[in-house]
């Protein structure tokens, strides 16, 4: 077999890969995501990347671009290459069919969460991918789901966010139904629901005046109607007023389901900074029948909504006659990291996982070293031996340009007095231990050089 | 839009999906992996499941049935709907590429680890999958690399299947010089050499009388030839006796080699029991030129190989003048699940990762209940709260049904009392506790309701 030209490697656009420094970055954040997601009992799911094509196409529509796979083998032959699959554009579909097909082996509320990628064939853009991450979490009721689920979710969001460390953000809440109610009451026909909730959702992208004039233009809505309808979403929400208000039997429905909602969050200690009451957050999708969830950052609201969600009534009437109301939020971290990374919210750090390494002065103390390594690994540091005897300032330039915070130093000298030398790489301060206390120095040192 | 008629779910073959309480086995071995991995600063590394097709298939050949990307939209509008992507099949092609790509930016030696799903169209059999995970490390150096290295990895997996606890295992250690060198020696040509080490890599399971009549049949060699080599692969290797033969230079580059790298072994404190130099392991792929690997459980070889791999000369020739020597190992973490369940070595338990279900008895006590799974989560306990107020037993049932190992039960007497029950769910006991020893009380029986 002869050696083939070399094929010059280049990125393919809306397919974004990471470097060592910033994917340290984002399995940090994944490892916080699945660590709430568990502590509130979510239990995890994966389901295959692919699905048939009439799955992904049940709901009658191609809204995304989806990609379908095909073998690549068959078309050299010749062969028709075309296969049932394609691959899933988001988790929602898959969840739903995974329900379906599992329904008697699953215990419900089901409550499960799914990291994974999903694919979309859109056109890049910034900030637009075409294989990304999804966090999703979803309760999934069999026949009826409480409102307590509602108050669950964005608890779970709050301890994700307020552990990551990315600065103020506040999740808005909202019910759709309380909008649809007061649109009804308004005299508002209901086919045109769907675009009034979408025009009114844009409020904080376009504005007041030009929801006014897309209410009155593309709706056909008398001047005073839209004043009214836009009056009322940009007023602050107050409970006690909005019950005070008869809207109808939907709309009154729709105060009262986010009431006990609300009642929930405070019971369950969601921290008031962190949440509001945003009546004009409707999300696009007709899918969401009751309440709604978007999340900014406070500091930084370019970076847009980083996570958002909703109580639907039927997740796979699709593929099953059972009835299946739940209620859910994904945070889309691919597309948030990429942000963040941008504004300068998170920033990428060391290279390496590891705080230690490790250096090689001699192949006469070579054993000694790995030995050094064995024990601080079985303490559960994380340690990396430098690969063969060099000059000590090329192994500490490595542990430098790597981002290890300490080094330990063993030549010929500390090893036949039993000790040995550690560098905080950091202040380039160098202490001398006996070798009997390996572990506590390193451990004492590891964490002083952690918090610069 | 009309609702569509019911798509019928069903699997897809070679596609496996785990229910939850076989998925939450496989998210601990994932852990465990992935905690092993760093603590042996292998930093982690996910690059895009999607590559060019020419990168794919930059070797030359089709090996593997390769999933091509087409989109679905243009397939229906009659446009080209092809694309010049397709998935990838492993995880080392994508590592070459991705290291030749962002060359510069990576510092060498390179440790990066992978864990990501890889896809082929293979045709389904038992246990063969077209989608499944790979968990690799690798080891790549610029230029050149220690054999330090070579000692490494198999450290990394004793610690990975030492702590997942799937009983006695091997991992059998080779250096493919040797046989080479022996096969040179005994004047076997060298255009036959990757013939005869297929066929003695197969020993295990064809068995000697095979290996012999393949010997002699397909390779053309004398009888005592091939008895020669197959009294050598068989015989107990002792470094020693192996160093006194000559066999000639590449024979004793091999041994050399083996040498130090058992020494390094040694030196890392890896447990004499779990490991052992096997010179029939040749491994099939031509790319190992040094070291390889293989593991086996002792007890059940019908699992077959659940771990294997290599050193390797140069990691990206396809794509780069860089010479990449570099070795690395892979698990193939779905396989072997399956096998492990199938096995009965791993068993499925609870269909939550949630320690504790919060009865609500009635409505009046919500909020107390709410108030109690908030601080339990606080205290890094994972909890469930159950979605509505409902009869006793049917919550209990629901908690069994789970496998919740503790239920929190707060009834009007207790919470006007001041008190909690705790139900241990696996042995039925209930005690009562006051109220502010909530965390300490349920910690103290989540660690007995643990070990039953």
């Amino acid at each position: 077999m002869a050696d083939s030209a070399i094929v010059k490697p280049q990125p393919i656009s809306g397919f974004p890969e990471w470097l060592p420094e910033e994917k340290l970055v984002e399995e940090r954040l994944l490892r916080v995501i699945r660590e709430e997601f568990e502590r509130y009992a979510f239990t995890p799911l994966e389901t295959a990347a692919v699905e048939r094509k009439e799955v992904l196409q049940a709901k009658g529509v191609v809204e995304k671009e989806i990609y379908a796979l095909s073998r690549l083998a068959a078309e050299a032959e010749g062969g028709d290459a075309g296969t049932e699959m394609a691959l899933h554009f988001d988790l929602t579909v898959p969840l739903a069919r995974y329900v379906a097909q599992n329904f008697a082996r699953l215990v419900f509320p089901f409550r499960r969460y799914q990291i994974q990628k999903v694919w979309r064939g859109e056109r890049p853009q910034a900030g637009r991918f075409r294989e990304f991450y999804q966090c999703d979490i979803d309760i999934v009721g069999n026949g009826a789901l409480g409102l307590l689920a509602d108050a669950e979710i964005p608890l779970v969001i709050n301890a994700i966010f307020e552990r990551v460390g990315i600065g103020r953000f506040l999740i808005r809440i909202n019910n759709r139904k309380i909008l649809q109610g007061f649109l009804e009451h308004a005299g508002v026909p209901d086919p045109a629901f769907a675009q009034a909730l979408r025009i009114v959702d844009a409020l904080e992208k376009i504005g007041e005046a030009k929801v006014l004039v897309q209410l009155e233009n593309e709706l056909g809505l008398d001047a005073d109607v839209a004043s009214t309808i836009l009056a009322f979403v940009t007023e602050e929400a107050d409970i006690a007023k909005l019950k005070a208000f008869d809207g109808g039997p939907r709309y009154q429905q729709g105060v009262a389901e986010l009431a006990e909602v609300i009642e929930g969050l405070e019971a369950l200690g969601m921290p008031p900074e962190n949440w509001t009451v945003d009546l004009s957050i409707a999300r696009g999708l007709d899918y969401y029948t009751g309440t709604v969830y978007e999340t900014r950052l406070v500091d930084h609201p370019e970076v847009g909504s980083i996570c958002s969600g909703g109580r639907y009534d039927d997740l796979a009437s699709s593929f099953t006659k059972q009835r299946l109301p739940g209620v859910g939020i994904s945070i889309g971290l691919t597309r948030m990291l990429s942000r963040l990374f941008d504004a300068g919210l998170l920033t990428p750090g060391p290279k390496t996982p590891a705080a230690v390494l490790v250096t090689v002065m001699d192949r006469a103390q070579l054993a000694d070293c790995l030995a050094i390594a064995a024990e601080l690994r079985a303490a559960g540091i994380a340690t990396e031996v430098y690969s063969e005897p060099k000059k000590l300032g090329q192994q500490l330039k490595y542990a430098d340009q790597k981002g290890f915070r300490l080094a330990v130093i063993l030549g010929e000298e500390e090893a036949r007095a039993g000790r040995f030398l550690l560098k905080n790489l950091a202040t380039a301060e160098q202490t001398d231990h006996p070798r009997a206390e390996l572990v506590e120095a390193v451990r004492a040192q590891a964490a002083r050089a952690a918090t610069p």
